[in-house]
């Protein structure tokens, strides 16, 4: 998000032009007076750019306006102008998230935090930093890497997310089987309410327990709760560099025994993904890389890695390695060359571009227990099958957190339904086995149903009172989560 | 706690006795009939017993009734009954807690969780365990150790506190520098609300995001917000045989650049604890044993172990002592013996019981900023000079979390009023160096006027909302941790 390429399309001053909602006399005005008539969007055909996220199957609005505060005081200033006119506000980072919960709304403002994209510090001797929302991730990782440091969260959007979404989604990756999901690297934040007071929670200190964790609370709260606007995150020593293991299975079943056995020997990987054939194909026909084979493709593949060092990351990869064999792996391989490390790597990030060269691409993310993945694998190729779509199963194996992406024609309104179906499908076959209808993603406007069958009517009666206690109004992200 | 010990002790059927409130007529009656005639104390020569945990400082009152409820069902029905008599409720575990936050209030009925003592579950293939909340810390870490798997917080009193208590302080424990926090290990709750409605939270997936985290949120709230009756574990593999260091030095401040210099040079210590003089010539006299050395002490002691496993292990201990000796250490040694390790560790452990020797102990729990761990040590003793009592560090050095101890005459009113005064103004100096008041002991009875100081006005307004929200009448530990 360049916010000056969009300040060239904006009127000066700019015209009151949204016809999804009602006119509120002096709104726009009152934002201008806040931000400056460069952070203030209201002409349709560019706050359109702020209705959607990745998800497209979640409903969505056009915003009322767009607008860019440049600090927290501007956020609290830009809250209680929308209080005070009855507008409600979606927070919004880069857009990049996948559940449709930084959807415009009709009606509502959505607040755009890019702006604020300043890494405030860095303290190497503490291991954290303090950032504000608008900072993307790789910026960041780049940084504290360019310091012998590390921040674990590597969503797949990692060269374009911002630290806010991280943040509002509560974000993974790749890490999670050893580093865990954004939440475990937040200490603090600060914190926009919904009477434009600004909350501070947690601390500077590794440890802390004053008072409940409001911190955790908001943390994956979807912009529900109020905006985010500076965090403090804990930082890791750089791991050395990793070794890498590659094996292939004739069998997802085989596959799903190798991750169970991993876990079994008490192996920690950095690392552990899959990849099924409907993937590799993929990435073999779009990437013509030859790194996963080059003909017919296996089942799957696991793709490992230790960050442990030296002897000890090629041990524990030999040790998987052993595990793979005995789980009847067709191929294995493990390799310290960085090179390679990288192009394995490479060619699993290629999974979503690679199948979206096939059709429209929407991605699931359902977390599993480890012993059930072959399980839920199973269930979506029988879902394929039924439904009549590709679906390539791609996911963290180390964590049970698997992505099934469906492939469809967007333009076939039974292709569309088809999909609906099997996005739905795969979550309740994730929540059979013992699952969670997200381990990463997060609940935003595609999933709401799904969370009422997760968490029951008692479970949704606590989110409903605590979103009543922080947000009475409803004013912060109307519809995003439950109702 | 033994049930059917202090069963014998009970009249059948009992008599309401409390005299430091009103009768509630039918209570008792009603309270026996959900958990029946074992499961209720009112004596107050018996509930007495039930009024304080280890923090001598606490306000605490006679409960007006002690119940021990067998299931979660009777903890249930137990909330109902005292919601429909208007009796508020205080739970407790093992009563090791170090604030107060258990301990007994007039009027109130202590609802104690030792009688739901059964491990439900260990999953080996997904690390995972199920547990009750009265089991003791070390029945479990030991049943889940004899399966090649490890429970990391290791509270001080693990071997009779609860998991309940550890889960509602979060406790902590010397583990924490690489493994966390309580919180950092729960999965999932089973919690009564104050309705007598059932609420799980959670997963028993590795990952999972679905809706706020109110795992985290009622880990820590001591009491507050429900009663935790079950709980759902990430296990890890057990470490590696560790490696320790011993490093004396003339100079805490030697001590403090020690630790900051580990953690910029990128090491994760699975333990790295500091004892100053004081600690140490307790110890040294109360054990007789000279593994901490004979004559006079050193200013302070770093102990630090590896678990990183076999030359790994070894040479991190090797780093830590090269960065120690860089930083003035007078004495350091690096042993993968564990019998030596084992000492080290009894040492370090036989801090409390040794400083008992001397008077009533009354230890504190802040955190700080690593970098300022030596300036806190500092201000203790300048405390305690103050004040005129002796104050003992002692601490996990590696996460900054100290706990200056102070020994004073509990028969003596002037000490006790210095012992309060040294209490308060070690917070101070540790809020004054950018730390905490609390590491991993929490708020309690003890701590609320720090907390208000630590939040702020719109953090308690947060924490007093979120209350009513999930316990509109105040039913749960009154007056604890805010008003």
């Amino acid at each position: 998000m360049d916010v000056t390429q969009i300040d060239t399309v904006l009127p000066d001053p700019p015209a009151f032009r949204n016809s999804a909602a009602v006119p509120r006399p002096g709104l726009i005005e009152a934002l201008l007076a806040v931000v400056g008539p460069g952070g203030v969007m209201v002409d349709p055909e560019v706050t359109v750019a702020y209705s959607r996220d990745m998800m497209p199957l979640a409903p969505s609005g056009l915003p009322l306006a767009v607008v860019f505060p440049a600090d927290t005081g501007q956020v609290a200033a830009v809250v209680r102008v929308c209080a005070e006119h009855g507008v409600p506000i979606v927070p919004r980072g880069a857009g990049s998230g996948l559940t449709g919960a930084a959807n415009g709304v009709d009606g509502a403002v959505t607040v755009v935090l890019t702006r604020m994209n300043r890494i405030l510090e860095i303290d190497e001797g503490n291991r954290l930093a303090v950032v504000q929302p608008g900072v993307v991730n790789l910026t960041f990782r780049s940084e504290v890497e360019s310091r012998g440091l590390f921040y674990a969260p590597d969503p797949s959007s990692y060269d374009w997310c911002t630290l806010g979404g991280n943040l509002s989604t509560n974000a993974g990756g790749l890490c999670c089987v050893k580093y865990g999901v954004t939440t475990d690297a937040v200490l603090g934040l600060q914190v926009v309410l919904a009477s434009g007071e600004v909350l501070r929670t947690g601390r500077r200190t590794v440890k802390g327990v004053a008072g409940y964790d409001l911190t955790k609370l908001i943390v994956g709260s979807e912009g529900t709760l109020g905006i985010i606007t500076e965090a403090t995150l804990a930082l890791r020593p750089k791991p050395a560099a990793p070794c890498t293991l590659v094996a292939a299975f004739s069998d997802t079943e085989h596959a799903g025994e190798a991750v169970s056995g991993a876990i079994r020997a008490g192996l920690v990987p950095s690392l552990l993904e899959i990849m099924d054939a409907t993937c590799i194909r993929a990435v073999q026909e779009h990437t013509g890389s030859s790194i996963l084979g080059d003909g017919e493709p296996p089942a799957a593949i696991l793709i490992g890695q230790s960050d442990s060092g030296s002897t000890v990351g090629r041990r524990e990869m030999d040790l998987l390695e052993q595990v793979c064999s005995s789980a009847g792996a067709s191929f294995s391989y493990v390799t310290d060359d960085l090179a390679e490390g990288r192009l394995l790597l490479q060619a699993r990030r290629a999974v979503l571009p690679s199948l979206e060269v096939l059709g429209t691409w929407l991605t699931d993310d359902v977390s599993v227990p480890r012993t059930a993945m072959a399980a839920l694998i199973a269930a979506c190729q029988e879902i394929s099958a039924d439904v009549g779509l590709t679906i390539g199963v791609v996911g963290h194996a180390g964590d049970g957190n698997m992505h099934p992406t469906i492939v469809y024609d967007a333009t076939d309104p039974a292709q569309v339904a088809a999909a609906h179906d099997a996005f739905g499908r795969i979550l309740d076959a994730g929540r059979a086995l013992g699952g969670t209808v997200t381990g990463e993603h997060g609940i935003g406007r595609v999933k709401q149903d799904f969370l009422r069958s997760e968490i029951g009517e008692i479970g949704i009666e606590v989110h409903r009172a605590i979103k009543r206690a922080l947000d009475p109004t409803g004013m912060f992200n109307p519809g995003s989560m439950f109702d």
